[in-house]
């Protein structure tokens, strides 16, 4: 007689209570890493142990079956889902002991026979479950941002391609520099992106899963199962039932799984964050070359084109680095042999980068299917200082006719405002050197095309999806 | 015909939902900054803005009446209940404009007459209404934490008088160093916490309300109450509404209230987290000088008494730095009128601090209720080293007598097992000095009594309970 | 001719080698926080405690004589200079015992006569006197921090004065929203800049003297000064002699006085990084509105006017929450009577925070002295969207006249182009209302002067300058 | 006879001065991070533009030879030396233009003929040759890094087979556990830096050359080799000059080879950490199981073994996270085509974070070398809890002979003090087991003797010398 998990009218709303008002970069994409995801994840590393030991020939069939059935176990990738364990009370009773494990496996040796009962959670600490959940939930995650990061590379690659001539002023410390292409910046957040995405697929390939018992020698196993052997191959057994990579031993205490993970995350939240932090830039009311399809307007202030998905992946770029270092804290504190603190502290760090990672790729998905260039603001731009955007190049090519001095107070002049074009048509030295070509910026944007064309080229595609979490 | 705030079992359930099961140290403790709280506070800025419009005698009192009574207007330290608004619905419709104050907004007007709908938000922006609804919620939790810190001033400051005298291995870089007493090391604490209340009260204080309109001009205000002496008069009506400070101007940009409320949630969280490393590491097995009352036991293995509270303060101990990092970010990135992510990012990192300190906090009551000192153990660790303990003052009171070369010979031969007593009773320079009261580490501690006594008299009682949140 | 890797005149440079050629924020500005300062505080220190020791009767005068003549004692605020203690092989002996006052105490003594050598550092712990020497390094770094924004302060008051009412397009969400004043913006960043100034001159003046033994007793000095109250009396005489306040009780594991100190610095840089996030944004080509006097400009490329404070400091801003951030965890990690690494994070973190605050506030009053506002570029900003900019106003004024309906109409025409004054010439309902009147952005901008006033009024002066370091 | 204030042997030394008094993880560890280093790195950066100009065939050799020897080439990995730069000078010239880049290209092309001097820094921008710079160093940086972590890893690997199957108290939330072995927790902390040893490597190996010009596009190479084919191979060759890995395109703005960097060398300090954060625990005066071959002493407290080293590595373990942090907040803020701040906030974050790895890598490689195991206190700490260590084990094999609850009255009574054994010896139930068998830690170790096989055997030896810097 399962309890529901939740009240009927909240299971719809997806990890968004408590934690969705403030955050509405997250809202809609963090279900998966719900404190309902979470316990049907602790429910599948509970059964896969059931499962693992029969694998390995020590429990019966016929309990695997039992707990299997009533726990709702689809399959390594999916876990349990309808389990019925209810969550409220597990929370509630996960302060006495400090964490959710202890009550949940009292919950489900209360749900199956006296003899299944033996087997679950049979020779486990609370780590090993909580570890692996995370882990479970993390792949899921992943899975989602990575699906997000591809959606965002294909729609950019596209857009790079598109406007992979046009030309457009480059700005460094704030100011037009030299000219570049839309093209050339837009495949510039494509190569942030897809070597996210590169990263974080090698991290997801080889998440681990967590068995060691209570101090992690897997001492426990080996007494219940007769050998140290055997123990062993529990241990691969369960990384195999859950589809996860097999540890070489136990990480109860060298967090680099975490601590890589969360690396590849924040790594992620980067890149989206500088595609926000231009786009947020370039929508500028002044500059206006980039607009977001979906723009948040005002109806009282109709002239604004908000970038709204960028401000919401900058609030998320300016959260996740931090959350990373908390979790670099907690591995290198990660004393004796569970610490007293370090360990807690990761498991609310973890899921909240998970979530910033889903809503800041979400967002990141959204703004580059629908971000517009505005061809003629690009234009306006670029021509705003007149020929001295190539400045650069007027210096490089008239300082062996005319000389470095001469070279200065000509642009100069330019920045004067004197017309650059008719100064130049009067300098006897530039010889039939057409000076109108000589300020055209799209004759000084470099390898700028050929930047494009190697980024889309190597934008890989998205990965299987069948990878992907359910 | 108001919806249902929240489906009857988890309105219980206070705070606990999506944050709960991995965040232990919360459980409990954040029934007031959950996303249903955040939405009383939103409630209840919007009201109190239509109350400060009666207020300057614009709005008419049958307004006021009505959007009083339709929300459920308690007072300005109580705000709004049972308003009816759907916390569900609006979490979806928060995404679209980045915030939930605008669908708030609608929602709100939907339920009065068209009269009164014109009086909601009038001349307001959403900041106004998202800062000052954070702010009442920060006023309301940080009541809470400041109560749980006076509670565990208080039972530190009778544990320190109580065992103000009890003598105790003082350890510097691990290691046994000199003599101190159990007193003196609970007075280090109590100061420690008693100069976070301290701050905390000083920032509770003058929490600002936040009134400015879309840019912070009040021009709004203006234009409608027809001058700009009436708009300065309903910032300051709009702050006596809600019992905040009014504001010199609006801060909606300049983030020191957010910053500074952080630092002193940080402040506060690190001096329970001193406390929490110190009881750990004194209730180690080896060391057991000190037992949480209500220890995390282990049935399968009784001879561990764990220092739950302590892990748990501890896990937020080592996360709430990087939250205040944070804000400050956010304060330092606060571009324009309004910032492009920095101000969104403080919102989650503020809340999830508050709810750290919360927690942290009564723990740390819960913690300081029952910690248990071992006298034994402490007397135990105290005679460890035999007389080295006090090799410092052997130093100080032979030297003069035998030189320093001779009493490095007689402590390094105390550090090899010699019996010190029997040495100093056989040195002919020791005169009449009692040998025995040389080496008594209670004859060395120095100030610690005076220290602990002025520490506990310093404690300041708990602030008035009626200047708590309700 | 080459000349050697390192010039001759470095070796006399404060605070530039190895911490100044990748951080241009500071250079120029540190010297006050250099290794040498530091060792002169040190030596102050010491000194002070000597002295102490002779205030309250012990030692004699003629050993406070010599010692203070043989140090270049001058006087509490000054401490000594022309010690001669040679830095590099300091530095080198303080590898050993993890600290470098192990090894400068028995630098002095061999520079004193034996009698003399007897008193120094008598009873002392490396602690009371790195930690001391770390807070008069502190103070005054904080009070040239303290004079920089005084500075800067002074500077953007005038501004604010002079441009009190300009009218210039206020921005949210990077899009143009509604009329503010140049003047009301500076006065923003005035306020918080003021705002970091009192907590700042709250914290110096609150600095507190450590002197506590080895493990906070004061054992040591009751030991040799014969009584508790004498060892009392110690302390308050050691903080007068430095001109520090006399601590209640040790602070050795109890950190706020560190923590409060980097979170006023993180206050200040915040809000000089607030300046320079909008000078910065303001600067760009297209916007133009304000330019940093001195602004780095390039010789290839004439038209930039770099933003080079700005950038500077925005740079400090970057990085300095994160150091508050260690000096936090610190503080809650300071186990025992003397953390195992938690106070040895603190003393480069702190130096480099304060280094980024002396380098980040004098970049900012360069940068308030020299700023220049566009009065055109502002003029044309404002103008750019039409009459949009008041949409809000007309929205108040014209709904109750023509509905929300048409005022929705109104201003979309205007969005897309059409002559809105005319529009709202033609529109009958406006009776005699003046249409050019209430498309002007100066007649929109509600308390902007009033809150220049008042933040002007209410900057302080710089402190006495007398206060200030020498 | 005082010594000037500032030695003169000060000047020769690099890597002390200002960073070093306080900071004593890194004193003599750090010379190759210097100011004097970072400087001949960026002079290397320059010659190697020069001769990559000669290589594609643009640059005369006569101007590479002039060049190469004025500056002192050595080569790709070796660099310039002796080139006869005055750090001094630079650094003060570094202010204006915010980087010490211009203000080197004119002191180079001031110490070379008129012709050499165009082809330096030739349609090169400043990022360019910092950048690079930066990434020299920590090539030369990383391989110490590399080499310490490797040293320490065979001494734990060695520490690990020696203690293979010494049994010890395993630890959680600070209580005696279960048993484990001295080596099988060794062998965790080598999983830990072979790890870390791995990516840091791997990230090493790709660390890219920048080369992109003022925007990123080459247009200013473009222009004066004359096409972009020859612009583009001159990327190649510069990259092949320094040894470096050839960029796909420019990484101004997208700064993963930063952040990967930053996030190795985190991991590689918390993988220390951890070991350091276990011995300074086990080096506990009460516990005593661990002690560092020269851990800093006392004089007057000679009964102190102070963990000197852990000490300092957890001192840097505290605060690298934050500096990984600052790295990732720079990528996601990098904004246009070169930040207005976040370029400049990496430079003296990414220094610092080398500074502490290799101070961290070569005092763990002292510690680990050094590293005593007390096997009477390992052995006296095991039996601390009489067979209570076991019980998980006894219930394990008791519950299906005498059921749950006798099992549980068993251990409470072993808790309360009873003789276990006698109790066990008295259970008919148990039959012909041996009861001191049972009790038997070392017989309850599962897979701790194979960890320590797998781990030794995967441990990778140091990688190729050659690929050292040197």
């Amino acid at each position: 007689m399962p309890s529901p998990t939740l009240p009927p009218d909240t299971s719809g709303r997806s990890g968004a209570i408590d934690v969705g008002l403030l955050s509405p970069v997250t809202v809609g994409h963090d279900a998966g890493v719900s404190d309902a995801a979470v316990l049907d994840a602790l429910v599948t590393a509970e059964v896969a142990l059931t499962r693992a030991s029969a694998r390995v020939g020590a429990a019966p069939e016929r309990v695997v079956a039992e707990v299997a059935s009533t726990f709702g176990w689809q399959d390594g990738q999916s876990g349990c889902r309808g389990h019925g364990v209810a969550l409220g009370d597990l929370i509630a009773a996960s302060v006495a002991g400090g964490n959710p494990v202890i009550p949940l496996v009292g919950t489900l040796r209360s749900r199956v026979s006296s003899e299944a009962a033996t087997w679950i959670h049979r020779g486990a600490t609370s780590q090993d479950i909580l570890d692996t959940a995370l882990v479970l939930v993390a792949r899921s995650a992943t899975a989602d941002v990575a699906a997000s990061l591809a959606a965002t590379s294909a729609a950019l690659a596209e857009l790079a391609r598109t406007h992979r001539d046009e030309v457009a002023a480059a700005r460094t410390l704030t100011q037009h520099a030299v000219p570049t292409t839309v093209g050339a910046r837009i495949a510039g957040w494509l190569r942030g992106i897809d070597r996210a995405r590169t990263r974080l697929d090698a991290v997801r390939a080889g998440l681990p899963a967590q068995l060691g018992g209570a101090a992690g020698t897997a001492a426990a196993f080996a007494e219940h199962l007769g050998s140290s052997e055997a123990a062993a191959a529990l241990i691969d057994a369960y990384a195999a039932e859950l589809g996860l990579a097999a540890p070489a031993a136990p990480w109860h205490t060298e967090r680099w799984p975490i601590t890589e993970l969360g690396d590849a995350l924040v790594q992620a939240i980067d890149a989206v964050g500088k595609v926000a932090t231009d786009v947020a830039t370039l929508s500028r009311t002044e500059i206006g070359e980039l607009a977001e399809g979906a723009g948040g307007g005002s109806s009282a202030m109709p002239q604004k084109q908000n970038p709204a998905s960028s401000v919401l992946i900058r609030s998320a770029a300016l959260r996740a680095p931090q959350l990373g270092a908390t979790l670099h804290l907690a591995a290198a504190l990660a004393a004796d042999e569970r610490p007293d603190g370090a360990w807690h502290a990761e498991w609310p760090t973890l899921r909240e980068l998970l979530r910033l990672a889903l809503g800041a790729a979400a967002n990141a998905a959204r703004l580059a299917a629908g971000l517009r260039v505005d061809s003629a603001a690009v234009a306006r731009n670029l021509a705003a200082t007149g020929g001295l955007l190539v400045s650069e190049r007027l210096s490089i090519v008239l300082t062996p006719l005319i000389g470095a001095a001469r070279v200065r107070e000509l642009v100069a002049a330019g920045a004067r405002g004197d017309d650059l074009a008719a100064l130049l048509r009067a300098l006897p030295e530039l010889g039939g050197t057409d000076a109108a070509g000589l300020l055209d910026p799209a004759a000084y944007t470099g390898l700028a095309g050929a930047f494009v064309d190697r980024s889309v080229a190597a934008a890989s595609p998205a990965a299987d999806p069948e990878e992907h979490s359910p």
